[in-house]
């Protein structure tokens, strides 16, 4: 059928568009989307309802819709939900199937919308759910570094600055650390968790809809703690609310990023305060010795990606006026990455930081004099010596050779 | 005096460095510290006081610190307060001038203490202060945006998408949009000002100090809402609290990056909506008719600016073990920068958006047909259309010549 | 078969890896490596000849090995050869496959390489290749934007500086402009080109492999213009190359964002300078009315996409010791997909080209009088005036309100 | 005199600007522009020169500026001309000094010639000469590193990957790799400065100089190897060529940083492979001990600064129109402080790497028997086992606790 191509785009207006054009646009929004479609099936649900309450759509006709959208989410339980390419993002595919299904009723239920709001809708939907999964992440590591501590309270370890042994430390103190980090980092994801928690449905392309909306309903009814009024600010806070949301996954990144660095280091044979299970080990295709703390590393380097992805949110949405732009699209790939990044690295790290060995025995070997220099420069400060003098009565002892 | 500059130096232990190494390494950290002079004598003050009660200072000899830090705040406050290239830093000018005024009770006051939770201190009493200033600066222009909605409140204006006219927006829902970012914004300070409320000051280089410090104590005096306990914490904190100061501050800039944007074009004399008073513009050196709107220009580009330094400290504290490293020191420009941006930034906003005019007749005209063009498909709606077939009804009245 | 995914590894030793380990070190490298497949197999007919001259393998053994790499390379470009999730990567595939079909020959292959300059050198011939496709892209754009600018030669152009008229431009200086940094572009891409042209075939893990190989052999086999001598210079060189080539690629990009960015501008209704064809404009969900500039919204917001890929290897690579570590793997996503990005964006940009026009009344029109104030007070000056006073003279006519 | 500043801006109109607004914009030009004094007299020499050339000045009048200048440039190599925050910037001042020296004279060096085309010609000058300075102190290092490779060409060290002992390495392969690497750097260098290498001078604001201009002649007098004929892409090629420079400054500095990395982790006396003369390390506050590597970290540390800067500038001039906009003025910062850090990092680098000690015996203690493990199966394959055989023969040895 040589119409079909075109009657599935919600803005088809009778004449084609050139195909390396739609493939360009289109970009991979039918894969990305299948994240999304659980959510616009529900903003879906609650804005018909809003419809009926304003006499917008009969109550069969919300009925109907209902059903058949709720059959969509469960099809895409199952993954069977499919959104072909050619049209090009969930909003569509889930429209053309209730179009196909209903008829005239499925035609009605973008009324009082535009897919600007429905895309914000569903990506604030889908961005709480993930910010309630790392939430409960965090909180399991921090669990799991809690009985690490104290598996190993009385473990000590030397305190590195500058990657010179400083003064004495302990696994408690170091797990400790990271424990109290996390922490903060959970107030920081119920802050930005805060921000986002209001809902753009009803804002239309970015000024409104001129039809009497009750947005406090849909609000309400999709758990949305506030109505975001302002259209033009549902507009301008996108890619805003993503930086927002991944620079406090990045904050956890960060974390993740120096406990794998500080594992790496000190589980090479040279220190071996640390021991990595073998089944947390990649090996070398060349070289038969190797256990390789891949794991670790990777955990590191996905920090980068994470702030890159930050880094692209915040320029790609500089220097435009106010409204929605196409580069907006671009803003759902790096947010989702950074979800998935952030839930299965620490994922990861909570399965590690289970398995994880001290070597307790090195740990103790690795506790030489020079960790206690300070404290001995405090006893003699005690005994009265001005701070400054006893610190260079001790220095003198270590200015042999580095 | 040929022991003058050695003994200048916190960590003199007797030998010669580089000079070369000591330029390379000091960097422009004198002229940086000049920001923190005062933090670092309240700190001194309520650190000597700590002292005193766990009887490491009589008070004597606190009294005599006391008074002398005083002086040195007040020759602070009189530009009078000289931090020598050759000091490196603000803690050692300070410590320095104590030792040289009080002999043995000067040399005690770094008693207990590492110039790493110093400068950890200081810095966190100067943010916490400049959150406040950018807090009160964003409150001053959440008002200032608030008469100027009121005051043009019945202003229409083509709302955009894409560049290109979309459906009516007004100059009360432009600056609405602005006043209610701004408040949220405000939220954001308050999270990260929460965030840093903790004192670092007893945590000494990053593993603690042997002796029995009342680190509530200091904490209470410098008015800091609780203790950062963990020292490796307070250490691994270092560039993670800075970039999510400089984040929040990003999510302003980003908003003056936007409004800037708009201002630039829409007071152009093709669109003039918008009308910057001449005492706000520059002119060209070579076009005689130039009336340039720099002023948003720089608001817009600064952004930029800051965005980068929050990018910087979140790449150059990664990949490194915990505990201090002296790239650290590197953490304090891109922070204290990101404040004079976004306090200048602030302040010229609420300055220029007193001024600014909007020319109502331009606005008026600008409201063309094509802006009414969904209200026309919701009319018919509201007469029973199925939405889809009410737009491609009025979409054939504009598939035109674009 | 419960053997059948350990012996899939080429770093196997016997016992089980964690399956979450695998999932998240191995990411997405089996989609990826897809790419890779071809120069993998290249490098390894190169390789095993190399192994025969050295008497490593028998001339059959060679024979047998380039057959089966040949069938590989067929199975490949008909889509046909699968890497699975837990080969990892498209080298164990390969691996796995010969030795399915070879037996102990397929063992052979891996002699004297090692999955690092296996991974180095299949990703640099993939470059090369993808720069040199570039490189003809970019000859093609210029071609296309010579040809508009002949079209269009005499068509003037307001020409502006801080987005206000300034002074008379023309169609064919802006789009000479855009021909003369292409030009530039392509010796900034010959340039890159040259830094990667030489081969890491041989160098290992990064330490050279013990044997008497003929890396000059297979260097020249494979087109590189030199050997890559210093094994680990090839290893540091990693991420580093890579960033070279996005910086090149973010040096066009800039310019295509550049290019779209004024034609979204002045492509607008209010301008009218340029006019999109329907045929690449996307309408809206919402209102009618639109027709929109998504390809050029796209060009745009992709330049940010390549620069935070940029960003991402600058800071990922950096602060790690030499020699290869995971985190190296993520080296391959951001370049491919810059690549991808440039080359789709050069295909749509010079498609829109070939098709954009330009209304040449619309542009006479706007050439209105104060772009013509400098070339009054140049007529001032060659009179004998002074030119500051020229400019004074003409700035009063111009400075009523702005 | 009430009238001095207002006369001292380039644009004066004859009303008053804002002094809120005047310090906002005006930055730190008048500091960072010391730098470009020299190169801005030059090219108003050249530019006198033309300018006589097409009888637009006297010979005579040529001889005056000339002198004129020449005294600028003698004051400003004393340090003695100063550049007054009213001013704005160097072009200012020294079109000021002229004017106040020789009256109507200086009033016409102005002619032909845009403030944009100015600050274009002097920053491309001194970045062509520091872009010298800068190859000439990569040479230094390399003739440094090919000293220290030849003083210690025998001695072994491991060779790590994963961060892990992987194969025998050597001091001089670590050092080899270094000299390769900075040896392709300077194509690298050579290349960006081919690509500026053309000469602005003549292009205006962006859009020519409606007079018949001489633009060889001064693209030769000042050194230029072409001239940049389209005066659009002079503009558009602002901040594009800055971020071009400054990509290879980071290419250096990436190669700085892995080199600090290593020489950070292999001086830890846990190491002890390097050896950082004392007068190299700084100590610590607290602890009496510490010789830290500070050197080593803010060059590893000054890395990420250089990176935030190409970074600022590539997005800060994105999504703008074509044409000079005021943001471009925050170009300059960037580029002046990634020259300043290149250079005194490679300085450092240099000084320290003709002090670097390697001691011998504790490199030929960590020669441990694992980095012979790939080796051993590569006897096994020389023998005729295929490698995959004796690679798990080999690791079947090393199967125990990692």
């Amino acid at each position: 059928m040589p119409g079909a191509k075109k009657s599935s785009k919600l803005w088809d207006k009778g004449f084609e568009t050139s195909q390396q054009v739609i493939d360009y646009t289109v970009g991979n929004d039918h894969i990305l989307d299948r994240k999304l479609v659980k959510y616009d099936c529900l903003a879906s649900i609650a804005h018909a309802r809003m419809l009926a309450s304003i006499d917008l759509l009969t109550n069969d006709e919300v009925n109907q819709l209902d059903t058949e959208l709720r059959v969509i989410m469960a099809m895409d339980e199952r993954g069977e939900f499919i959104i072909a390419r050619e049209q090009e993002d969930c909003h569509t595919a889930i429209e053309n199937h209730l179009t196909e299904r209903l008829g005239d009723v499925g035609k009605k239920i973008h009324t009082a919308r535009s897919r600007n709001d429905q895309v914000l809708t569903a990506m604030r939907l889908y961005c709480k759910a993930e910010l309630g999964n790392i939430d409960e992440l965090a909180r399991l590591l921090i669990d799991t570094l809690e009985s690490f501590k104290a598996k190993y309270k009385k473990v000590p370890l030397p305190g590195y600055t500058h990657t010179r042994k400083a003064m004495p430390s302990s696994v408690a103190l170091w797990s400790g650390a990271f424990i109290d980090s996390m922490q903060d980092n959970l107030s920081g994801l119920a802050s930005v968790r805060d921000l986002i928690d209001q809902s753009p449905l009803g804002t239309g392309a970015g000024y409104g809809i001129p039809l009497p909306l009750n947005r406090k309903m849909t609000a309400k009814e999709l758990g949305f703690a506030r109505v975001q009024e302002n259209p033009i600010y549902s507009q301008i806070s996108r890619g805003k609310f993503e930086a927002a949301i991944l620079h406090q996954l990045s904050q956890i990144m960060f974390d993740l990023n120096r406990m794998a660095t500080d594992l790496i280091m000190f589980s090479m044979p040279e220190f071996g305060f640390f021991k990595l299970p073998k089944e947390f080990c990649t090996g070398s295709s060349i070289m038969p010795q190797k256990h390789n703390p891949d794991v670790f590393e990777l955990m590191r380097g996905k920090y980068h990606q994470l702030v890159s992805y930050e880094f692209q949110l915040k320029n790609a949405m500089a220097n435009l006026i106010s409204g929605y732009h196409r580069d907006v699209q671009l803003t759902k790939e790096p947010v989702m990455n950074g979800f998935d990044i952030t839930i299965t690295s620490l994922e990861m790290c909570d399965l590690v930081m289970q398995k994880l060995d001290v070597d307790t025995k090195r740990c103790q070997e690795a506790m030489t004099s020079e960790l206690y220099a300070t404290q001995r420069a405090y006893e003699l400060v005690q005994q009265g010596m001005p701070f400054r003098d006893a610190y260079r009565q001790i220095a003198k002892e270590f200015s042999g050779p580095q």
